[in-house]
């Protein structure tokens, strides 16, 4: 198999959240390509688990369908934060629980074709209840209570879709 | 929960595979934000099945991670096409076998944060061998016969991690 190493690239645009390149690339004499190639940051997602078997999901509008999902908490790994960190943040952030455990499940590619970026999935339990969601005209949400055994039916019904959500329940389940 | 509806949009990028636009959004009277979104064609994965219950799989790189990936077959739905035509096309080009029944599994957004489109999964069945992988330079694969067993446990490893994929296995294994 070829292995194409990055010999040029063309900055097309550049965020924080979302920068896109076009890359040249070459595997040997003669054999050369173009690629586009989406950098940002490491996401994150966690699901946290109550005592009584119920996921803490949040439900949020989403820009790049424009439809609400339900969702585990996610988002993006801040410079200079550990995954894990990131996860209890955004945990805390999104559902206002805390977890005395945030324990890692596994790591995915969103889209290893055009993305480069990794988002590693935690599991947190030990949850208290410490402050309300920190909803804004930016993020609004609404957090769900959903027995972790509804999954499936959920996923199969398209109530759950975030392919990314749905990784990280395969890692929950495939977990231990 | 606040129904952001698309005022204008500014074209970044535009290209068959994937655009970007910068989306301005409005929820009502004084209420507006910018969004990115990428807009590409919906995308399609297919679970080839064996009888003797081993996954058609293919190893092929990947540019949006410089590195070489474990997946089940998938690709684009061309103009016109419908997904499960996309799933046997693809299923046919990445490894030589044609399907007696492709079925459908559910389908997902693969990130509906930033993503507009749709990844619907099918079930491939009644396998024969017709023909070699169509490889070229733009897609050299490599087929790979793996125990849907084994699956969890590579997930868990690492192995398998593009996260469409592993939502595909989710599908599978939540089917029915």
């Amino acid at each position: 198999m070829r292995r194409w190493q990055r010999r040029a690239g063309e900055t097309i645009f550049q965020h924080p959240l979302l920068s896109l390149e076009r890359q040249r690339l070459s595997a040997g004499p003669g054999e050369e390509r173009d690629a586009l190639v989406l950098a940002a940051p490491d996401w994150v997602n966690v699901v946290p688990l109550l005592p009584d078997g119920r996921v803490v999901m949040v439900r949020q509008w989403r820009f790049g369908i424009a439809a609400p999902t339900l969702e585990v908490p996610g988002g993006i790994v801040d410079p200079g934060e550990t995954a894990a960190a990131a996860a209890a943040r955004e945990l805390h952030e999104e559902t206002g629980y805390r977890a005395a455990t945030v324990r890692p499940l596994g790591a995915v590619t969103p889209n290893p074709a055009i993305l480069a970026n990794r988002c590693a999935t935690f599991l947190a339990t030990g949850l208290e209840l410490e402050g309300a969601p920190q909803s804004g005209i930016d993020e609004e949400l609404t957090v769900e209570l959903v027995p972790l055994e509804d999954v499936p039916r959920r996923v199969r019904a398209g109530e759950i879709h975030h392919a990314l959500v749905i990784a990280a329940f395969y890692l929950l389940s495939a977990d231990g």
